[in-house]
């Protein structure tokens, strides 16, 4: 049947992985670290909005780790042969808008726009486009308020027109330099497929739809009016973009000359249409009707599909519902939290300095009851992705008494991303869209039980683990298997090439009580301080708290 | 003139000091830790409310101490003498009342109670009687409004009758066995003065005014209808305890034949009443009308004074005016902070669990402007003292993104320690109270610069420090010098022996304009939090400290 090389650019760093097409085996992968910044991101100490990465770094690892993993497969087996790859797939972060001249060559690589952060790939998490999301929001409300219906009903600054418009606003010399914007996940397979005019780059609907307002209902992309609305010279930038952007029953082209000599793999072989990371990864975790998909990293993704047969509603706070986004045939709903290893790392890196410490917190966390801290936390330090779609939001932390221990916080830190979990999860399912399990996939589904005893706990659903750690690399894999022709649709590669591991984690009915009464504690904060209530009566929530505390210290 | 000496009973340890009665120069002082607990306080784990102390740690403290001190001063003025001693004063935390027996000895001192935490003394910061607090509260507004009217809206757990009655509940065996329960601050003297009947010590009017609902317009103690309705036994116990508490122009009694010769000072010398440690501190640091003087430690005491010359208004929220406690002819109000060092030590020790950072991290946090973390705390680790009187409230911090530091969170524990300060100065002087400048007291205003400009900056008061690092001892032996004669009053004590640093912070101007945007969005979470508003609007709090920590990083 052949194998298939996946994919996967993350924030810190890029996965390639070897796959058998016959059963999903992993026979080789290899994971190269971004070299510029701190651990691959461009920062500003004076402003933590912004997060840039380095575009000759994805370049630089496409080859590294392709070439590495391939060497660890005819390590692992020797009988293999690279000839035997018979397709490539790619998944990267999003919207990670990529600056590039009219050869499809980033802005970046020149050496006058070298230095320059606004000149490389805006990645993902980077906010310096709040005032440019907020102006795209109210305009949209006033001129097209069906793009906002399609999106949950406000725009993020993480997406893309918010980042090149806030691009154009201050550093318009690198806005007019350049010819075209590319997605990292259009970027890496047009670099595989040889394409030097950004405009017949095969874009994948995946970002188009839920970060750039692409929708087939009006004719693609934004129209002119309204871009112009927003600024004339984003307008004229449409014409440089793309009209059509396409689902995983597409190719992305095949791999050129060049590439194939630089990888040591077939010329021609077929090149997947890229997706955002965690939709492929929501394909390699199996994902159906029913089961919702949380690939849990720095941040998380939450990915469903509901059949595409009839029409579906949209659903407020719910970033995104795209047509053939994740699988085709199928409306892809995608939601997320902004941080969640994020916000465990940060406490522990970040305030307590010590990165050893996750151990000894997790065991400090785990040998307390739920409530037993008296601390509740919102798990914003990120802002707010789902549902209630705003980067303008912090942290907060309440319940700290003297003796507050940071075991007890690192705990109240977990709880909190479950609470942001469950609001999502109770969103969608209100709105129609079935949750009977959750998969999880990414090395804190692996490796943090309690995290993922306590997401069972808050959710009330079962929580399951991708059988492959690598998801998103695997599900890239399978979108080549696809387009490779050795499976005849997704259905079937999901069936040949994924699994679960054995562990359930199942909800225990005690601690579900006590986290009923700690949600809604919870979901009171995030209303007050989300700006949903506009007369919240809070006097309660420290002694309800206490009362709780006192109860689960017995 | 002669010396006096001043006793200062803290909450982890005791202190002596030799005092010229002339010009307030201290030849000779001591510290004896208490050896008991963690720091001196007995703690349960499992219960962060609970905080005793060991009776016998007082009594071990009153001799080493005062021997010490002697001998420091014999060491730096080798023409001293302790003959020259012509008075003893004696201060004390409270309310930290011991339960004793009919010969005044501690319960604790009897081997059957020596391991139990209720037959201890009672320390402040215990908070096991919230419920007891809240059914005093209740009873008390249905019956006896007026007690109310005088503490400011609300009996606090942190006081007398809660405490006994806690005891009574969790502990029959215990309060059956006491034959009555004196204040630390009454004990020590008692002791000194050789008093075996609990009946006939000199009770201070502070304590009794301040924690016990002492006062002269109802006949003293609440009666015993009053304390039928909460419990018939504590109507009982009132005939074991005092009919009159006095001021500071009374004397405690003179030093008996056994403690003289303990400490080789001259038998009969007067003693002065005891007072709270905060009262006798304020005397040391030169309270006058105009003058109000924070002692800033573990928590604050905030007191003033307002000439008792004609009827003054009750404040709400301000938990004491009590006639005669601090100076005799004036009200003493008395305001505080439940937690202020103790907030400092519980992140830098508690959580960070490193105690030499408290510099580096002041050195961060001066490093910053006002707002720039983008970080806003409320001080309620230990419940709010003044002016929401309620112990059932917990700390909250805010605005955290993925880069706040330690250094950030340390400046926003201080800044809200600085807006809880605020809220009592204006309360205050809403009711009448003149409050031209502050004067503070305690390590952590001499050692803590940036804590005082913070709270020049907040409190918009020019902040001074008082001269003598010991106000509390210091004040205490003033009482004795004018219990002895050596100054005709109070007034005249206090020209001769306090007197002020000479640094002076003044408020900055700029400073002062963003700690009054950040000082209203503390009120609004002080008043969601503390119950006080019952229809809060927060949306824009989380954006609003994000604006401001844009503007202020540039």
């Amino acid at each position: 049947m052949g194998f298939t090389i996946g994919l996967d650019y993350g924030t810190n760093s890029a996965r390639a992985l070897v796959v058998d097409c016959a059963d999903g085996r992993e026979i080789g992968t290899a994971v190269v670290d971004y070299p510029s910044g701190n651990q691959g991101v461009l920062l500003n100490p004076a402003d933590h909005h912004l997060a840039r990465q380095r575009p000759a770094d994805y370049v630089d690892a496409l080859e590294r780790a392709t070439l590495l993993a391939l060497q660890a497969a005819k390590l692992a087996e020797p009988l293999f042969s690279a000839d035997q790859v018979i397709g490539i797939g790619m998944d990267g972060t999003g919207s990670s808008p990529i600056p590039v001249d009219a050869n499809n060559l980033p802005l970046a690589n020149a050496p006058e726009f070298f230095d320059n952060p606004n000149a490389q790939c805006w990645l993902w998490k980077d906010h310096t486009g709040i005032p440019e999301a907020t102006a795209i929001t109210d305009t949209a409300r006033r001129l097209r308020p069906q793009y906002l219906a399609k999106i949950g009903g406000t725009y993020s600054s993480e997406w893309f027109w918010a980042k090149v418009w806030h691009c154009l606003k201050v550093d318009p010399e690198v806005f007019d330099a350049a010819y075209s914007w590319v997605e990292l996940s259009d970027f890496i397979p047009a670099v595989l497929a040889g394409v030097t005019d950004p405009t017949t780059i095969m874009r994948g609907v995946c970002m188009a739809g839920h970060k750039a307002l692409y929708a087939d209902d009006w004719g693609g992309l934004p129209d002119k009016e309204f871009l112009s609305a927003l600024d004339p010279k984003l307008a004229d930038l449409r014409d440089r973009l793309y009209d059509k952007a396409h689902d995983a029953s597409a190719s992305a082209g095949t791999l050129c000359p060049e590439w194939a000599a630089k990888l040591g793999l077939p010329v021609g072989i077929p090149i997947a249409i890229g997706e955002m990371d965690v939709h492929y990864g929501a394909i390699g975790c199996g994902v159906d009707e029913g089961t919702l998909v949380k690939v849990i990293g720095t941040s998380t993704c939450d990915c469903a599909v509901v059949s595409a047969d009839q029409a579906m509603a949209d659903i407020p706070g719910i970033c995104g519902i795209v047509k053939g986004a994740i699988l085709p045939g199928y409306f892809g709903v995608e939601a997320g939290q902004s941080a969640v290893g994020d916000i465990f790392k940060w406490f522990v890196e970040g305030v307590l300095e010590e990165a050893s410490l996750h151990g000894k917190l997790t065991d400090e966390a785990a040998a307390l009851r739920p409530g037993q801290s008296g601390l509740l936390a919102l798990d914003w330090n990120n802002g707010n992705r789902t549902i209630l779609v705003d980067q303008s939001l912090t942290g907060l932390l309440l319940g700290q008494t003297l003796y507050t221990t940071k075991g007890e916080i690192y705990r109240a830190l977990i709880e909190a991303t479950a609470f942001g979990a469950r609001a999502i999860v109770d969103r969608i399912r209100e709105y129609g869209v079935p949750v009977e399990r959750i998969v999880c996939s990414g090395g804190i589904a692996e490796k943090n039980p309690l995290l993922m005893q306590i997401y069972a706990d808050v959710t009330g659903c079962e929580m399951r683990v991708s059988r492959s750690s690598q998801s998103c690399a695997l599900g890239s894999a399978i979108g080549a298997a696809v387009i490779a022709g050795a499976h005849p649709d997704f259905k079937t590669a999901q069936a040949a090439m994924t699994g679960l591991k054995e562990i359930t984690y199942k909800p225990d009915p005690e601690n579900q009580t006590v986290y009923q009464q700690l949600n809604a504690l919870y979901l009171e904060l995030h209303d007050a301080f989300g700006g949903v209530s506009k007369s919240a009566d809070l006097g309660h929530v420290m002694k309800d708290l206490l009362a709780l505390k006192a109860k689960q210290s017995r």
